[in-house]
Order: C-alpha cells, then structure tokens, then sequence
C-alpha cells in the first residue's frame, strides 16, 4: 500500500503515517520502497509493505492424526510450513507440544537470519477457554482438562507467547480477514472434518459467549432420537455430517483418514451410486443445520470449509435445497453459501492472527531485542 | 439518583451534570428535588429523576387474540394501559392500526395534561425489517408484507415517530435492561405462546444479524420427520412447544387460548395426570432447544418467558435434565436458566425503550414544542 492510500484510509495526515511507517521500519517489521513510475504522472508515493524477513509468528493446527505447523508473516504470508503425521502415544500432549517445538526449530533453519518469532498460535480441535488456551475437551483427540498454552510456553526457551483457540473459531477470523468473509460483518463458518465445529461473526466482530465456548455447532441435536454421539447426547449433527458418518454412508468400513474421505469424493464425482448417495444424505444434513444457523442468527455468508466443502462442492442443490425449505424466508433470501477461501489453511492462518495479536497491539514491546527465539 | 451519584457514574464533573440536568428540567423530562435528611450529615445532594408528567410513549403489543397499549414513561413507569381483544376481521393490519390509535387517544385521556408523546413502539410476534417497520410475515397474525410502522403513523394527526419490532427482540431487550438479565452481557430470551420466538444479546450489544431477522429459534429443526409446521418446514421448535402442542399433548381439543393454555397449568399443578405428561413433553423439547442455544451461542442466562415460564417452573428439573445431558460441559456450567423479570410485560416494555430512542439521543429535538400530541 502506498503512503498516499494510508493517508486516506487511516484518516490521519502525511506527516503521522511517515512517523508511523519510520518506526515500524526502525522495528524492523516494514520496508519502504519507490515503485518503478506507471501510469501517473507526478512524485510517486512510497510503498510501504511488511518485511519478509522480519517479525513472524509459529502457527500450529493441532488436528485429528496431524501436527501442521507453519512460520508465518505479518499479512498472512507462509514462509515454510511442515506436516507431521501422528498417532497412538504421539497424540498425547506433552508429546505433541515437544513434536510442535521441534517442528519450530525446523521451520527456523529455514527462515532468514534476521527473521525472529513474535509468538505461537496454536488451533485445537476442541472446546478452548481463550483467556489462558486452557483446552476443556477435544474429543477426537482424546483430550480432557489440558493447560496447553502453559505446557507448550515452558517447552521454549526464554518466554514466549503462546495462544491457544478453537478451530472453526480460528477459521472464521482468517476467513472473514483474508478468505472467502472479507467484506461481510455477519459470518458463520462451519468446519468439518472428523470434527464438525463452529465460527460466527457479527457486526464484523466474533461472537466469543461467556466464557469462549460459542459456535459448538457440532453437537446441535438435529433429532433426539439419533444415533448417540461421543459427546454422550444423541443425534448431535456430528453423528450426521462427520466424516464417520460419511464413511459409513458410503459403506466404508475398512478405513478412516483423509485418503478414504477423499476416496468417496473421487468417487461420487464420477457417479458411482454409493458414494453419491452417501455425499447426498451428508448434504441434506447439512443443508438442515445451515438453515437452523441461518434462523438463528441471520448472517450474510455461510462459510463451509473441511471436507464439507467438497459436499457443497458435489452436491450443492441439496444444500440449498433444505435451506429453501426450512429457514425463514426473509433471512434465507440475504444468505450466501460459499466455499472457504483459504482452503486447508483456514485455521492456521486464524492460529497465526491470534499470534500476531500482541504484535499488532504494541510494536514497540516485541522488537528483536524483547523477543526470545 | 443523586447528582452525587450521577457525577460518579458518568465520570462527569459536578458543573457539568448540574448543566446537564438543568436543560433536562427546562426541556420538562427531569425533575430535582431535595430529599429529607435521613442518615447523612453536611448538605444533601439533589435528587434527579424522570418527570412522570413528562415525556411518554405509546407502546404497543400486538399478539394472537389481543392488543395491548399502554402510555409508558421514561425509565420504564406504567402510567395507563388498555387490553383489547381481536378475532376475525379486527386483526387485518389496517384494522389493528386504527384500534391503536382509538386506545391512544383513550389512555391520552388518562394522563396529566403536561404529558406530551414522544413516539409509538409496537411488539409484532413475526419478522419485522428494523429499518423501516415493514412486517415481512407474522404468520400467527396471518400478516405477510405489510408496511405497518408507515400504515400506523398515517392514522396518527400530525408527525408521529412510529418504530416496530419483533416481541422476542423486544423482551430480550427489556429483559436485559429492566429484568431478569440486569448485570448480564451474554442473554439469550426465549418466548414463548402460540409461536415460538427469541431475542439475543452478545457482549451487550443486541444481535440483529444483517437484515435484523436473527433470533427466530421456534424454527429451529429438531427433528426432520417431526410434524408438518405452518411455516413449510417440519419439526420446527414451534410444533414441540407452542401452545397448541402443548393443548394437543394434554388433550384438549375444544378450546384454545390463554384461558385453557393456564387450565393446563392449572390442572399440571394440582397432578393432574394428562397436564403433567404435557407439560413434561413440552419441558424436554424446551431443554433441547435450549441446548443448542448454549452450544451455539455460551450465554450466561437464558431467560424464558411467555406461557413456556410456566413450563420452567413446573418441570424445571426436566428442563435442566436435558441441558446436561445434550449442551456441551463447560458451556453448559456456565449458564443459568431464570423465569422472565417482567413476566407479561416483556415486550411492552421493550417497545417502550425502542420509542424511547429517537429522544434518548437528541432530548432537544422532542421537546413539547416540536411534538404532536
């Protein structure tokens, strides 16, 4: 962005954004530069964009059977990213925090030497209380009442700052920031996966609850009378639209995993019946549970990511179908469904922000010299 | 409220309040007094508060069967109301309309002669746009696209601010500044008689979602194959725990209304066998919806008001049974489950704060001068 689109979008004058821009500059976390003249004539104003190879942050999603971990820059810019597959005793906590830390020292052999690390944000599949990344229950990893921001702080050396959040809550800030939300204040955004969870938005701001638990969306009973979920309740739309349910609509009982979910994707896309109808009874559920969400809270956009979005993808009509049917009218016809914009990467960009958050708040406190690495 | 007391929680200094307050008594909406000593020594602080021949509004619940109006003044007095019944052609929109004004003139006629009326607030039980007052479907009232607040100020001689707005909205509003909600900042308000409605407050702020239809939670669907609902859509909230399903569970077909919904009531209270078994059908579909509403959005209280108050404090044990089994733990400890404040009045007295705005935010502006009467 040039010196003269902040001026105007700021509201401040050129003198207080030349300060501001040499400060961030003498941080080492903006670089100014002259552009090559175009099309205007006249003096050209100075561009002012983030440095590359200045502050980053470690952004990690913890997910079912996978560690992604990624070093990333200030505007959402991926620098080096790894993925590590994990299962049995690595899914344990402390192990997957000691898995995180190395991942760390890794991506940083990788960065430029002047590069240095601002903070850790880290995604869980699971119910995160915010003010200290206290992680309630994940139950598809199998985690109960874990202090994970503290256990993962104490693996760095030196203090570091570790935040912890809820997946589709991470999601729906990255998306509604730099994804498929940008330009709406009122978003929901559904993640499913194994897991099927929750982010909302609205009046451009995120709808946290009391206590950072909203957007369980996952285990809304959709009928009392269905199949019991893990949670200990019965008929909760994981049971309907988790990539379990999926697998077994489609008849696949001998694997789980990513690879057998993309198995009956590839396979309803080239109509074999199963696999249709499995992707089909997925959609009508989903379809189902959009149009509560949409009642409920009127948004804009819905925002579908995981492997949802492929459902959406193949079978779009059911989707909006059941929308037509069951949610109100008035709201129904205000309501777009989109696919997510940042794709797998939602929530480690939404873990990435949350990073960033302190950064963004006092420059001044993080400089290389405040910061650990 | 002491100009002490007003000083402190304003942050104010004393000369500004004491300015403040005297262009409030000038524009005849506050009065001061000097109170008798009681406990204190030194000089007593005045005392500030609202005229009660002063500023009014017309409130107005319009409801299935009934309308109520009343004159209501600054900080939520209840100086006169009126309660007229309506069935058949008395509840066609244009005929609605002319009854409000015949009442205001009646409860006018009730009121000192320096009261003046500032606005019209009307409780609609249906999608109402905020904007503009344009009721988009009323389905209990047979009301679909009618521009009520522009057809209600037409009938009223000279300018009359007229605002309309959901009950449910309404109530969540009243609920939380005047009711049950007082200290809360996470609320959610489900009322319920014929139809089913709710009213959300997050971070305490009103969640209208983009075209201010959020909230409409009676059609929520809990169960696919549930019963065919009004609205196109089956096993919606409404069709569990309206009136009529609860008057269906305990078997009475020939009548209908508050006279035989409070039988019920009457009769679970006594033991009745067939009015327990209702009101217990009811409570469990009361604590599923309630269920989601905690996974969904973490409120600190729900408040429930209408006839489903009854239902809490008939079988609030099976209303809590199913939060604990069905709403996630940590989401599900944090919240309280309370009976609506200001029992009927819910949305009267919520339509009263939403006339009340226009002159809350610019007092000059509506003095009696400028007001048509």
């Amino acid at each position: 962005m040039t010196r003269a689109d902040l001026t105007s979008a700021m509201g401040l004058n050129r003198s207080t954004i030349g300060a501001l821009v040499s400060e961030l500059v003498a941080l080492g976390m903006a670089t100014e530069y002259v552009p090559a003249r175009r099309d205007r004539a006249g003096r050209p104003s100075h561009v002012v964009a983030p440095r590359r190879d200045g502050p980053y942050v470690l952004a990690v999603e913890v997910a079912v059977e996978r560690i992604v971990t990624a070093a990333i820059g200030l505007g959402g810019l991926v620098h080096a990213r790894r993925v590590t597959v994990i299962e049995g005793v690595d899914t344990l906590p402390p192990n997957v925090a000691a898995r995180i830390v190395e991942d760390a020292g890794w991506l940083a052999d990788r960065l430029p030497a002047t590069a240095y690390r601002v903070g850790v944000g880290v995604s869980i599949p699971g119910t995160v209380r915010g003010r200290d990344g206290f992680v309630e229950h994940a139950p598809n990893l199998g985690w109960r009442a874990v202090p994970f921001a503290a256990l993962l702080a104490g693996l760095f050396t030196g203090r570091m700052d570790v935040q912890v959040g809820n997946d589709a809550d991470l999601g729906a800030v990255a998306e509604h920031q730099r994804g498929a939300g940008v330009g709406f204040d009122h978003v929901v955004y559904v993640n499913g996966s194994v897991g099927v969870g929750g982010g909302i938005i609205t009046d451009g701001v995120q709808l946290h609850g009391v206590g950072g638990y909203a957007g369980e969306i996952g285990h809304m009973t959709l009928d009392p009378e269905g199949p019991p979920c893990h949670c200990g309740s019965t008929g909760c739309l994981e049971t309907y639209i988790g990539e379990h349910a999926l697998l077994r609509a489609a008849g696949v009982t001998d694997r789980h995993g990513p690879d057998a979910v993309a198995g009956v994707f590839a396979d309803a896309e080239r109509g074999a019946p199963h696999a249709v109808a499995a992707v089909h009874e997925v959609a009508l559920w989903l379809g189902r549970s959009l149009a509560n969400l949409v009642n409920v809270l009127n948004p804009q956009v819905i925002i579908v990511g995981g492997s949802l979005a492929d459902v959406l993808r193949l079978d779009r009509f059911t989707v909006e179908g059941e929308l037509d049917r069951r949610a109100m009218a008035a709201a129904r016809a205000g309501v777009r469904v989109l696919v997510a914009g940042l794709h797998e990467d939602s929530a480690l960009i939404g873990a990435a922000e949350l990073a960033f958050q302190a950064l963004l708040a006092a420059p001044g406190a993080l400089a290389p010299a405040a910061a650990a690495n």
